[in-house]
């Protein structure tokens, strides 16, 4: 078991100077929300990207990212991050052995990706100002000192992306029906929606799926029509005000006859505790935009029954521990006797 | 891709009243640490348990043991633990729609493994007392109100997490030549040993690996040879000492041609960062006593040349992001200036 460089080689732009980078990346399980599925008359299934070794689907596209940047003779990395971006980078840059300089919008990355970048020997600097203007001076140390970007403007980003719609198409053997999906920068929409393309031009998918894309209420620009100044949202990975691949996205969307919907950071929570107690899986808060609009679309009477739809869930629920404890009791605590534990357990 | 107990069905008790529970656990990554195993001068492998789908190997076990409490016409499960356990216990038991009431020794459990167990929708217990006052008010709970113990000293655990020795001779077609693993109660240990003997008694490979067992220096009663009444180190998974599975453990290694060493806190976090900052690969630390244990020889210069070794990397780093943010700097802050940034860069 290697990673997408491996798999993938054929479909990837790989010369025999492109160094074969892998942390096992990819891969990913399928996980059928059996639960969840049948409540809503569909049969749904969660693709974890989670379950990749940095925890979320970044490292899909940073693989092939630092592999491109290192053939084309890059001695380092930048990239402005609200976090997920960061950690893969940092994770294949020390992999590679070159430096990497991450950007953040300073107290909007949550706990477990800021520990993620840092042990993972990443130069952080915290940007006072939001994940726009970070982009932005990320552009400007890749052209005024030559360091390679690999935010998803780098295109071999999105083209590493690709491999989770064809992996969703080989293990089911085609396409889904649907693909609901959470936006924020646009880039992963836009690679699914490339990758299941590419997989009906090579005939191993007859169909591609209607592609949903879900944003949080607060930063719902291509909801909107507009962008969005000040985003805010519970769903940090998605806090996006200017989303970069914007028009991709909503050139997938129209081609599939698929639709964009905003969810409240609410519904987004109610969606992650749904998933972690009714199906024993445990994604980041922005991740579970996917399900939450899936979930207000059946409200709405809009969820086509009997349909096969794969939700992403972007990144590991470990990734904002915090975020999940603001929403949950705190442990009851007793002393150390069988009373005190009969007491409770009996309640 | 489904679980262990579609994968192993044949070498697992299962029958057909068996539930087929399944979070798609297992078939982890076997990370070659190519930078690391260069330093060392051998072949070394990271089993990466973090990718299963509550981040650490405990989902082996207890998938087959929620399973098995089902069948056996259980409603609800109980457990002790440092965290791991909870984590997977609450998962399994939300995704087969019974109670999990865990007990966690007060003040003791990493940030991330707490938040997932709560998060799962387990009744969460935080007992005034250790680790192993928490198991024998678990045990007595399973004794007197039929509550199934998920523990391990539920046999079904052990049985489980064999599978993860199985997939390491599955992919390298043979076993390794040894085997390096962190050791707190001692069952996993125990359980690679007995997957080992299993897979070589079935002809699936012809050798079993030495194994070496690490301990944490503050909680090493198998390399102190007695109990240890108030267990301490930064490694929370492996603070625990009264091994429920002492004696097995101390078979498998002496069976095995094996040893066991202790590492102190220091070690356990340096290879933590080590094995970020140089392979990209970020493991919680009880995890990395494996590999700082491999160090330790190598520094002793009792490590062989040129052999094979798998590690086991038994958690994801993300269970515990305090401990990697306690040991990494703060990020640097700056304006959103082009100016305070490329004064930063060029430090």
């Amino acid at each position: 078991m290697r990673g997408i460089l491996f798999r993938y080689e054929a479909l990837l732009p790989l010369t025999e100077a492109t160094p074969r980078l892998s942390l096992c990346e990819g891969q990913t399980p399928l996980i059928p929300l059996e639960n969840l599925g049948r409540e809503l008359s569909v049969d749904l299934r969660a693709k974890f990207e989670g379950a990749n070794p940095t925890g979320s689907f970044k490292d899909r596209g940073m693989v092939l990212a630092v592999a491109k940047a290192i053939e084309g003779g890059a001695k380092a990395v930048v990239c402005a991050s609200t976090g997920n971006t960061s950690a893969a980078a940092a994770a294949y840059a020390a992999r590679a052995g070159i430096p990497c300089f991450v950007l953040l919008p300073a107290g909007k990355v949550a706990r477990g990706k800021l520990a993620q970048a840092l042990i993972y020997g990443a130069r952080v600097v915290a940007v006072r100002g939001n994940f726009d203007r970070a982009l932005d001076l990320a552009k400007q140390a890749s052209e005024d000192l030559g360091l390679a970007i690999v935010n998803s403007v780098n295109p071999f980003r999105l083209l590493g992306q690709q491999s989770a719609a064809w992996e969703i198409c080989d293990e089911l053997g085609e396409a889904p029906d649907w693909l609901a999906i959470p936006v924020g920068n646009a880039g992963n929409i836009s690679a699914y929606w490339a990758g299941f393309n590419r997989y009906r031009e090579l005939g191993r998918t007859a169909t591609v799926p209607a592609m949903i894309g879900v944003q949080a209420a607060g930063a719902a620009p291509l909801v909107e029509g507009h962008p969005v100044d000040e985003p805010e949202t519970v769903a940090t990975a998605i806090r996006i005000g200017r989303p970069v691949n914007a028009e991709k996205a909503r050139r997938a969307v129209a081609e599939s006859g698929g639709q964009f919907l905003a969810v409240t950071d609410e519904e987004i929570l109610a969606a992650q505790r749904l998933l972690a107690s009714r199906e024993g899986v445990f994604a980041e808060p922005a991740s579970c935009a996917s399900v939450a609009g899936l979930l207000k679309l059946h409200r709405a009477g809009r969820l086509p029954q009997g349909i096969r739809i794969a939700a992403v869930l972007t990144g590991n629920g470990l990734k904002d521990p915090d975020a999940a404890l603001a929403q949950v009791p705190e442990p009851v605590e007793i002393d150390d006797s069988w009373d005190s534990l009969r007491e409770v357990l009996s309640r």
